[in-house]
Parts: structure tokens; sequence; C-alpha cells
């Protein structure tokens, strides 16, 4: 049996606006072995997600907040290092709600609740896992398809293009036979986008007005618009909509971390007279479909067409400067914190 | 042959706000017999709608803006007085697009787009064919029932309960078994949504927070929400709805008259949160359903199941003037202009 001790990051503090170190507390402790039925997973790489941020704020929304003082919750990826239940054994590739610490140790009730489930390498990169085969990418599958509902020949417009969700949504609304425009900020994601990912057009909202962009990129109007950002995109891009639009509201990267209130939609009344829906959705709904969405996106990145990104930062330590660079626009590709090697 | 004279109200110039007497101008002019095909309606009464403050705009919208110096747009009731088409006689009551006229030429090829139809007054009054069986009761029948998808025992929450969407929708959802609570200004018009229309309750938005009202009287949540007037009473209610709830954006009373933008609903993401759906509608799209809609709708009059109110106006030159009560909220039921005598 080995001694091993476990860094973890804990919520120290609800922030207000973008987290400080204030928010946040390392400690270390020691690592027990597994009870009856339980496993023991060394933490690979951690997903960190735009969600995080509304995770760290008191009030209802659609899973309890980490309470102050727990484990920073965090998707990831990791490797079994002891077992004590039948169905895994050191050495499994694992994905699961693993948090922000170097080792999670599940009990077994845990188990399902934390979504452990093992994971196979040769369908995508352990990063993929994080990324199109995980829950960004299960995301982007649904709801693009589930509330989206595209249709070959419809124009799809999609915020945070480069980012975790938007790179599936745009490959997987292209694969479909929809024409894609993304948006993103700078040129460099732009000319990812567009080169590597395929889309037909993609908008530098850092460059000039979005709604020039639209204008030049979206002749026939928007049929669908899969909102990652909110404020001030969402706005321009509902002038733009067509009749039965839908617009997807995933996210809304731009206003989590607004001191005052949410900006809202002032053009929502193009909703009325587009006869068009706005509609929210959550990921872990759709939880009994996963399987069938990795099998076909695992398809797509078997026979090329579809590929991804991932931003890598390496350390533990690391998490919270990291977290915020997400905040800031500054990760190209899914943001993945890489903890250990495997 | 009669020489009449035909009084009307033109739009002299688009608004800022709300309409002054700036904005409309009166004018006279002799009234032509029909041409082969056309029909003579004699204005009987005009529905005053609050879409005919967009219909002042200009701007895209689900229909082009009424024109400077054209007269204006107004459905109503009238009595054929004059006919040279082998489907209309004089004497037949019809309800079509009249504008804001005494009388109203209609061309043989007007006569589809202007949705000049006979209506049958043993079905329901003639200010009922303006409210229920008019457009008003079309645009709660088909937002609730298509939209709203109202299923028994969810709880409809309808702005604007006194008015003459609001009165069909919550009268409706009741008829459908839903739990049904009315948002109105002042006792009066709660009083008679709840006693005389037979809604669960009635919100008083200028007696208190509606936030209170909904926490008192929607305990279990709003699955339906039907929204007539926009503003801080749409941000409230999306504090308090359902999972999977939907959001009927008929209209933004409230919001029609801003000289700034328009106030977007800031608690928009609750929709994600809730996986959640708002959705616009235009009446105009049910167009080939409406037979059946008034069917229903004239079988609860004449059972009793349904009720209406009309607050009814005298005289075409009191237009201007009783327009604006709407956007003041002094109507107390689905406002009539009453033009002439049958």
């Amino acid at each position: 049996m080995t001694h091993r001790t476990n860094h973890q990051i804990r919520l120290a503090a609800r922030p207000s606006g973008l987290p400080t170190d204030a928010n946040w507390q390392h400690t270390t402790e020691p690592v027990a072995e597994p009870s009856e039925g339980g496993v023991l997973v060394k933490t690979l790489a951690l997903s960190l997600d735009p969600a995080m941020r509304g995770w760290m704020n008191e009030g209802k929304s659609y899973i309890p907040p980490v309470g102050i003082g727990e484990v920073m919750r965090a998707g990831g990826v990791g490797e079994v290092v002891a077992s004590a239940n039948p169905k895994f054994e050191p050495g499994d590739i694992v994905s699961a709600g693993i948090g922000v610490q170097e080792y999670a140790l599940f009990a077994a009730d845990q188990i399902k609740r934390a979504g452990l489930v093992k994971i196979d390498l040769r369908m995508g990169s352990l990063t993929q896992w994080l990324n199109v085969l995980g829950m960004p990418g299960m995301t982007g599958y649904f709801g693009l398809m589930d509330i989206g509902q595209p249709k070959a020949g419809e124009t799809v417009v999609v915020s945070g293009a480069a980012g975790a969700v938007g790179q599936t949504v745009g490959q997987l609304a292209r694969i479909k036979g929809c024409k894609v425009v993304g948006i993103a900020g700078g040129p460099a994601k732009c000319e990812w986008v567009v080169k590597e990912l395929g889309f037909d057009a993609c908008i530098d909202y850092k460059a000039g007005p979005v709604k020039d962009g639209l204008k030049e990129h979206c002749p026939d109007g928007v049929d669908i618009y899969f909102d990652n950002v909110g404020g001030d995109i969402l706005d321009t891009v509902l002038t733009r909509i067509n009749r039965k639009a839908r617009i997807i509201i995933c996210g809304a990267i731009s206003q989590y971390n607004a001191t005052g209130a949410v900006q809202g939609p002032k053009n929502y009344l193009s909703l009325l007279v587009n006869r068009a829906r706005m509609e929210g959705m959550v990921v872990f709904d759709y939880a009994d479909r996963y399987g069938l969405a990795i099998a076909e996106l695992a398809g797509y990145l078997k026979d090329g067409r579809m590929t991804s990104r991932e931003d890598v930062v390496q350390g533990l330590q690391n998490f919270p400067e990291t977290l915020n660079k997400l905040f800031r626009g500054e990760n190209f590709g899914k943001l993945v914190l890489q903890v250990a090697k495997a």
C-alpha cells in the first residue's frame, strides 16, 4: 500500500465578479484506500468549463452550488489506482466528477452519482474525452440536435466557436448539411475555425461589429443560433433571425462575472415578429443518450470529418489562474488542466 | 344611390413614445360605389389593439408599417351597404381589416387579403366578434394551445388578464383543467377576473410586488406564462418558472412606447436553468384554423363556461385618445370603438 498525498483546491469564499485568490483554499490530506465497493482514482486531467463559475454562486440552479470549504467540483479523466469494486481494476482509465484534486476516492454509493465510467482511448484521446466526447461535446450534440433541430441548407451561427462546445456544434452542423458561421475572438481562432473545422465563415467580434459580419456571411438570415456568450452578441443575432428560428441558450459567458444585473436581450421581441423560440438546455438531461452521441461523434473523429483542439495547461496548482483564462477568452480550444501523466 | 361621406383617420407622422394629436390627420372624402366584385362596408365597430402601436413604427416587422398618409389599419366589424359581389349582400354583417374610417370600399382583389368574411351574430355579439371570436381570441387560443400546450393541473399565469387576449387565455386554461393566475392593474379588474372569469387568483401589480403574489398564488411554480406586457413583470415571472416551462411572447405593452431601448429580460438565463422556452407568435399564421377555434370558443360562450367584457367607446373622432387608454392601462376589457349602430 502506497502512502499518497492529495492536493486539493477548495472553494474558500463566494466570488463577486471574476474569482481571485481569496476565493480558493489549497489543502493537503492523506489519501485513504477504497472501502468495499469503492474505487480510488488518480486525476490525469480536469475539464475547465464556464459553468464552473455558476457553481460557485449561492442560490437555486440546475445543480446545488459547491459548498464553502468543499473541493471545487470538476469533471475529469483519471486512472484507477486502487479498487475494491469488481467492475474496475487498477490501470483502467475513467471519466467522472473528480473535483479539483489529485486523487478522488469514490465510495460504492458515489460511483453512479459521480458518473464514474471506463473510457476507451481508441475512440478518442484523453483530452478529447473531456472535449468532443465529454460534457462539451454532449452539450453541443444535444443542444444542436434536440433543441436546434437543424435541417440541411439552414444557416447555423455559433458563438464561442473555437471553444469546447462551439467546435462540436459547428462541425456537427456542417456534417448535417447546414451553412455554419462562427463567432470568435481574434484572427487566429477565426482562421482555425474556418480552415481546420470547415466552418463557412467566422466573424471576429474583436475586429468589428458582429452585425456587419452577419450581414455579409448570413445574407439569408439565421435559422439556428447556438448561444454560448449572451450579452451584445445575442442581441445582435436576434436582429438577423429568420422566421421559426431556434436560439439555444447554452450559456452566457459574457455575463457570468457581471457584478450588476445580467444584460437581458433587449431585442427579444424579434422572437415575436419572427415566431421564433429561445430555449435553455442542461446537458445532464440527456445522460441516457450519451452513449449514442459518443459513438456518433467518435465515428466522425475517426473518419476525419471532425477534429478538435484542446488548450492544455499543466499543474493542479494553476487551476485558479487557468479558470480565469476562460472568462478572459484567452483559451484557444477546450481548456484542460493536466494534473498528472497516465 | 346614396351620397355618403367617409371620415377617416390617417397616420400623419410616426410617433416617438405615446402617440399625440400630431401623429394623426382627420380627413373627409366622398364614398364611391363598389366596382365589379367589390363590396362597400359601413363600419360599425373597430378593434383597438396594442399591436397598432407597432404598425405605426418604421421598420421590418411581421407586417409592413402603415404608410404616412394612409388610413390607420384596424380590424373591425361592419355592415355591407352596397355589393357588386354575389357572395355578399346589403345587410350582411362582416368582419374585416376595415381601417379607422366610417366606410371601407373593398375591390374584388382586396376581399381575401382584408379577411372580409360574414359573421354570425348568433355565435356571439358584435363586440364579442372583436374579442373572444376575433383576433384577440384567436391570439389567446393559438398562443395557449399551440405554443403553451397546457396540461391539466399545470399552473398558467397570464398578464393583461382583464384585457382582450388575457381573458380568453385564462378562461380557456381553466376549461382545460389548469390552475390560472392573472396579473392585472387595480382591484376592480382583479375582482372581475376572479369572480366573473373564474381565475384561481389575480395579482394586482399596482398594489404590491408581483413577486409576492406569485409566491402566494403559485406555490408550485409557473408552467406556462402568457406574456402580454414584457418589462419587469416578465422578469419577475422568469424567477418562478418550472422546469420545461413555456413562455408565450404575445406582446409587450409596457415597452411599446419606450423611447429608449426595450427592456430585455435580465432573468432570461432562467430559461437555461429550467430548460424552459420562450416563443413568439403571430396570430395570422393560424388563419386556416380560425374556424375551428371560433366554433370551440362560441360553444363556451353559449354554454356559459366563458364570458367576455368589452370596453366600448363611442365615436370615430375619439380614436386617438381612446387608443392611448390602452397604453395607460385604462381600458377594462377588450377596447372597442363603436363607430355606428347596425
